[in-house]
């Protein structure tokens, strides 16, 4: 090849594939996300609290101590502001 | 009842299944994202450049008109700003 | 002009004016997002949490009742799932 | 002190002097962010395109050798995957 330039080239049925994947990939992804708010849907159409809910999954994630820490240290700010009665 | 403020009650047994529901979801929706970040890796790996296959999966969602439409439209202004030489 | 196509023209003073006010905003946006992260930076340095103080700004913009219902709201559910000791 | 537990205290001066500095700091970044939507609304009045702005003004953050680059790369995976005519 004489010319820098002109050389770079890509598979094509490889670069096809890539894509294929990541689009299977992705529609995957936006169907669970579709699920995931049905599930929200329904649970308001029950009476549930969505932003509730949605804190209540957060906090599920961390270890009880740790929960406690982080309630302890808010409610330490929030009594320094005047936040709570 | 007495009291409107001890009045709102909640299923536990509905409320938990809803959250573990919500749990596993997520579960497949942050799995099926680490395979996609797994396949741009892989593709990097093999010569490709995740920036423009990102940008490869988006134009695909497009109709042909409607990239050919934004392609002149982009032209159009860089040429008036005299981005192109 | 014959052609619908060849027909879209554009101000080119009045599309730069545009741009540099879209440019000189954004950069001005990004010099207050840069200051609050000091502000953060510098209020953790002087030994306070981060992560409460995002939860404190949040919460001061509620008004009182709202915060106590939603943290009863949560408490119950909270209750429910077994989550407070 | 006897405890470890009950030591932690925070001035109530000093957080809330840094809750407000973010409050404020936080309402300028949301006007700036107002200002911004406004220019693009303004222009669309004007018959500009909002999303041709958009990448106009991402392009003008690249060098011209970048945006070059970039265009190749994306025009070679475009013609390998049959995506130009």
């Amino acid at each position: 090849m004489e010319d820098d330039f002109s050389t770079t080239t890509v598979s094509a049925g490889q670069l096809r594939a890539i894509v294929e994947r990541i689009e299977t990939l992705e529609a995957e992804k936006a169907e669970v996300s579709e699920q995931i708010k049905e599930v929200y849907a329904e649970a308001k159409g029950n009476g549930f609290d969505a932003a509730t809910l949605r804190k209540i999954v957060a906090l599920r994630k961390k270890r009880p101590e740790e929960r406690s820490e982080e309630e302890a240290m808010l409610e330490l700010y929030m009594n320094a502001l005047g936040m709570i009665a």
